[in-house]
């Protein structure tokens, strides 16, 4: 287990009606509140006027920067810091998913710092503060409520990149799971691949000894796969959406990841494909991830994909190891496929032409991961085997 | 799954040379500190050096409360709160283990209370605030380093009881696994009992649907199962060390009881054998937790004593489920034993005769539990079985 620093700060309101502590909890930082949303479901399920409810009853002036998209933009960031610097807003709220939070968290960051919040996301060292950042959670997926990091796309520059800093964490994240009982289908599909993917990253990693966090990472994994079915399926059981909001906080908060080597190589490179074409985080993970699997398979990583076929997929320990770990592969494929997701890059409009561009970006900070380093070539090679 | 709210502040530091961040990180809080530690361990270990050159070399100045004793006095307690006052301490540490962590968070919250600071023991809504409390770890065992909570006994009133407050909750924690190198045997297996304990007074509960949290209470169990063991045979085992300490403290900081229904019977029932004989807390509680299970089997607790022989001891799912219960009951058992703990309580001096007026005493502020509850005479029941 390698040394570590673990501390999240971030509170968490979690179940039915969490939302009648939201004025309570704006209060400790004050009355005047940036509230960011996305596409408008939040006004169609009636969360957004339950909020505007709330704000009246308390006496909260709130601005809104709506509209912010799926792979969040630069733009909106702007957009955002121009509004909470002009009415020197006390807090950002975030309704939605991971694009609306992390959006907020660099508008957050990025009020504070004085040259163009581009800068921010391309080089975190440059992030002295934000301003609070709070947030209602809509879709359980990339776990931005309950860490201090953001994605941000860049569209003029074809770039999608990771950028954080602790002043960044939620103070308070409103995980209410009947708030994703309307999440389609497709989004609750690609969310649990974006909870298994989150868990990959960390799980299949070289550090020996990381015995607890092995564990565990085995745990979420077996809920996510167990409740990413059932909210299909079903999109009101309460106990499918919570436990997969619940696992999508937990997945990437530092709990699993602490005393680890970590790799996030799927996450590099689906990052180019979000970048370049627009497409879902979760999809584009949920495809490349087998190939991964596959290309990352050998002799010194064969025992890793052992430990998972068994502990996560109750593969019989006595066979050929080898053959746990490509049933395991296998069934991680049969399991996105089983969600409705496509295999292939081609079914989500990926061109030939352009993966070695992507490969290029997605090495240009050098070779991705530990686990199996990937050099540009190798990127290439998995791009064209998921084409 | 139950609603909750989920927070913990504690920033953990963890990993070898960590106290190298001691000064740092203190000075957050001022230069003033209350040293606090128990019978003299961290003397002969060279970490009571070690931090004393480090106020040297950092200009801080320091207190000392030695001498606490496992099962901390509440005698400790008014003492510490003496020195704070007289000296207007800024930070209390705590170096050593459950106790000693406990009594500086009493002495913590003492410091802001009027009364006799018995009151804050026996009645913890009268807790307001808390000077800075923080602690460097030197036994894997009760989670105090990471949770807002502590026990205290008042020998005058052969009384054991929890107290807690958020502000009592550490700001920060030093968890160097190699300072429990020299953790004798019996605190080593006490310690792992505890660790077990803390996790199956919250995994056997009749909550439904907690899934995500269940699979991490049977990823810590299987934790404390296998480097218990370890540690004990190879004391120096950084990994076993590691593990048992990190899972210490994730076992009671709010992440397997958050959504559940907990039930905390046993060490209820454990207090009064600590209260009446002074006896080691990890010792009674494994002691006592297979009496306890055998009585608390039943048709309504059946699948999940199933549950748990079937995935903490890999158990054959196709058995008669009394049968894996059992079975699962008869494994913890014998772990404890095989850590070199007696399985009687007759073995640790415990005496017919007091078994009335403790099972009275357990039971004071109504039954145990919700699980299995407990009155009176169930109490008394189990510790006659447990004899």
């Amino acid at each position: 287990m390698l040394n570590f620093n673990y501390s999240v700060p971030t509170k968490i309101l979690f179940g039915k009606h969490k939302i009648d502590l939201l004025a309570e909890n704006i209060k400790e930082y004050g009355s005047k509140v940036l509230l960011v949303y996305g596409g408008g479901s939040i006004k169609r399920n009636g969360i957004y006027d339950t909020i505007i409810d709330i704000f009246a009853e308390n006496n909260i002036s709130s601005w809104e920067l709506g509209g912010v998209k799926p792979n969040p933009r630069i733009a909106s960031v702007k957009e955002g810091i121009k509004i909470c610097k002009k009415q020197e807003i006390d807090l950002i709220l975030a309704v939605g998913g991971g694009s609306t939070i992390d959006c907020a968290k660099v508008i957050g960051a990025g009020f504070y710092h004085s040259g163009d919040p581009w800068e921010i996301v391309t080089d975190s060292r440059k992030i002295e503060d934000s301003l609070p950042i709070a947030t209602v959670l809509t879709l359980a997926a990339t776990g931005s409520e309950m860490n201090a990091g953001a994605v941000i796309t860049n569209l003029e520059t074809q770039e999608k990149l990771g950028t954080g800093h602790p002043s960044m964490a939620p103070k308070f994240s409103i995980l209410d799971p009947t708030y994703t009982f309307t999440v389609p289908e497709k989004q609750t599909a690609a969310g649990t691949a974006d909870i298994m993917s989150h868990i990959f990253e960390v799980y299949f990693s070289k550090t020996k000894g990381a015995y607890v966090q092995n564990r565990m990472a085995e745990s979420l994994l077996k809920t996510a796969i167990n409740y990413g079915t059932k909210a299909l399926a079903e999109p009101e059981n309460y106990e499918a959406r919570a436990n997969l909001m619940w696992t999508a906080s937990l997945a990437i908060n530092g709990l699993l990841s602490s005393g680890k080597e970590t790799e996030w190589s799927v996450h590099a490179m689906e990052h180019e494909l979000s970048a370049f074409y627009d497409i879902t985080h979760g999809i584009g993970l949920a495809i490349l991830t087998p190939y991964w699997m596959e290309y990352a398979l050998n002799d010194n990583t064969l025992d890793k994909f052992v430990e998972y076929g068994v502990n996560v997929w109750g593969i019989d320990a006595d066979k050929d190891k080898y053959k746990i770990a490509q049933t395991a592969i296998e069934k991680t494929r049969e399991y996105f496929s089983s969600l409705g997701i496509p295999t292939k890059l081609s079914e989500v409009g990926i061109e030939a032409e352009k993966l070695e561009k992507m490969a290029e970006q997605a090495t240009r900070r050098g070779e991705l991961g530990n686990f199996k380093p990937l050099s540009k070539e190798d990127v290439l090679n998995i791009y064209q085997k998921a084409l």
